[in-house]
């Protein structure tokens, strides 16, 4: 067995697939966002504009946001020191806790370092508290929830992708006395589709599920205070368990679950990734608080989000591109072959300065390869006309399909 | 099946042994570490002195790593706004991963959300990379490691804690073609004992296994550019992969391995943990990069670490109180039951302003439980006294044994 060789086969399993990963190296400068710098391996560099960020609303530059970072390193310093039982749970922590408790209409909310762990840990320690506990799950749901469904071996069904009828088969298949849950997103990053929270909250009464929300998408973008679609839909109290990420709209990074507060207070004291794992920094955390407290007001910058990614979805269509559309702020171009992704991508970032990165397998199913683009209240028109404009002559240039796949 | 009955009871089950866990909320005051306020829950705030925290050198509060802060979130704002595949890598990862690498005399490093994470999704992916992979390890290892040997459900072997008997009695059991990975610590963070890397890189040699090395609780630590204990015996070439955090020594956050280039590639490339996540923010990398530089060449830092901890072994040692004493930074007193333990951490806390937690099970076995004090350079010869004054009064007052189990 050698172990260099299985190295180089894993590896070239991935070239052959057309699926190998170039990073992108960027740096953003504040204020000008979204333009930022590409700098090339061999240290050249050539200004870019990013067109497939996740700081959806740009909060990452807001000045109160940033204030109140500088501001938390000055008082307290760089990290937090420990974990949070042992020495890293200061005032910012609960401070922000207490912000996304409020935000979500819950008892409590839980930090974890990221909404990847928060999806595992929470999803992985359930079935310790509810013996025997079946979750029901979305085929779309994200990595990070697959991961923590799996982990533990519990019992676990998958429905087909937003399909109560399967789901409900499913529900109706097993034992009436067994706990359960249902895993579901309320916008699914990819194609930007909306889960069907109602309906399913329906199921799950009547079947007597707990309901288990990622609203990792939606979370400062949908909502009156910006609490994601479920507040929009007026249907938060419905759900038992409000996952979310501080990284995407509210510009910083962590993740949290919000909850009730025994909920909250038993997976705090059972999740090994909640427990083992140094406390995010002060500074993430004040940052994070102020974003998201400004956005429980700031609903101008959500209409604004929203009618960017409408304008961009019109503009495209308007050249008969296969975009995916489902009323979300999230832009799919599917290309549907990760070679033809790929290169789409190189010349755009190489010949046009934009910067969208091809979206392969694992995170999209295979033939549904993309570009998936996230127009934001700092992308302005001369960004979407420089865009628009690159995209028709590179779809012209490389003989593409024109709505064949047009949702 | 009633879900609120389900929490109770595993809440429950905590309390009635004793080792339901309060957090103590407190903020490090910058320039002042290991000073702290704590603050009680109806407000009210108390001055304590911070003895159970891993920021061990006082890094976090290190002008030049919170300037290297400011700075970056100055150019280019809160968050990356991505994952590492998707716009979230910037110049900042790559600088520190470049840091990390050069450290580690690896080829690579790849930066996770935290070292939990990192040990959990490297661990949990290498049999995808090695099929038939069998994973040894020892029976003290973190729960970040066990999280990740047990996920996918691989070949496990656990030896007991230290034994180069057993370890080479399971190798020897096994078919001699399987793949093979030896998982260990280089400091056992509970009780403050080393892991035989020597012998266990002979028995990796001679079993053909490739070797793992959690260097969380010795980076910056130990060795003469503070990469671990490794480094210190001349030991960093023959361990295939070292595992490391940016949350203790280095004073700020994050986690990382360092390997070989194909090994960080097929990694990079193959685990959901470091591909489905926002990547950290850009400042946060800034400050850990700036850590590690000045960590390179700071020796005296070290010495003063480990004189620290020394006088506070011999003081304690001098009152007969059973700590455990192996040579290293961690100054870990049995106690030997949680509700004692608990008990004496919170007058600990109350009476004599010295914060330190109790650590209970599932920390560490069931029996053992302790106070963990963490000496550091910024911990002078007023707080030591304090310390151990306060030890002695305490240990007469609830007439516990002394030296009993003394090592
Ligand atoms: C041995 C060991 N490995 C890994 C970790 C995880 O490190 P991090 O805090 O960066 O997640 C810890 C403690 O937190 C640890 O003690
Ligand atoms: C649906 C979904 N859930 C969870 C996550 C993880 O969030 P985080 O980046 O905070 O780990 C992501 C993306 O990163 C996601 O798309």
């Amino acid at each position: 067995m050698s172990y260099d060789d299985a190295l180089d086969a894993a590896l070239e399993r991935l070239h052959q697939e057309g699926r190998y990963r170039t990073f992108i190296d960027i740096e953003r400068t504040r204020g000008q966002f979204p333009h930022a710098v590409w700098r090339r391996a061999d240290g050249s560099e050539r200004p870019v504009t990013v067109w497939c960020g996740n700081d959806y609303l740009g909060m990452g530059q807001h000045p109160e946001v940033l204030a109140a970072m500088h501001e938390a390193l000055d008082a307290t310093g760089a990290g937090s020191g420990g974990t949070r039982n042992i020495s890293g749970t200061t005032v910012y922590h609960k401070a922000l806790e207490a912000e996304l408790a409020d935000l979500h209409g819950k008892e409590e909310a839980l930090l974890f370092t990221s909404a990847y762990i928060a999806n595992d840990a929470t999803l992985s320690t359930l079935p310790k508290l509810f013996p025997g506990l079946i979750i029901y799950s979305d085929a779309l749901n994200h990595a990070s929830m697959i991961e923590g469904i799996r982990r533990n071996g519990g019992a676990k069904r998958i429905f087909r992708h937003n399909d109560l009828d399967h789901l409900r088969e499913l529900l109706a298949a097993d034992d009436p006395a067994a706990p359960k849950l249902i895993a579901f997103e309320s916008i699914y990053s990819m194609d930007g589709d909306f889960g069907p929270i109602e309906a399913i909250c329906d199921l799950a009464d009547e079947f007597g599920a707990l309901t288990y929300l990622d609203e990792v998408h939606a979370v400062g973008m949908y909502g009156s205070r910006g609490a994601g679609v479920a507040e929009r839909d007026g249907l938060m109290h419905r759900i038992d368990i409000i996952n979310g990420t501080l990284g995407k709209a509210i510009g910083v990074h962590g993740g949290y679950i919000a909850a009730s507060a025994k909920m909250c207070d038993a997976i705090r004291s059972y999740a090994p990734g909640f427990i083992f794992t140094t406390s995010i920094p002060p500074a993430v955390a004040a940052g994070a608080a102020a974003s998201v407290r400004i956005l429980k007001t700031d609903s101008a910058r959500r209409e604004e989000h929203q009618t960017q990614a409408r304008i961009l979805k019109t503009r495209l269509k308007g050249l008969g591109l296969p975009i995916i559309d489902h009323g979300s702020h999230i832009v799919p171009v599917i290309v549907g072959d990760p070679v033809h992704t790929k290169k789409l991508s190189d010349m755009l970032l190489e010949d046009y300065g934009i910067y969208v990165q091809p979206i392969n397998f694992p995170t999209v199913p295979r033939g549904t390869e993309r570009l998936r683009f996230t127009p934001s209240p700092v992308h302005g028109p001369r960004e979407i006309d420089a865009l628009v404009q690159a995209m028709d002559a590179l779809w012209s240039h490389c003989a593409l399909n024109r709505a064949a796949l047009s949702a």
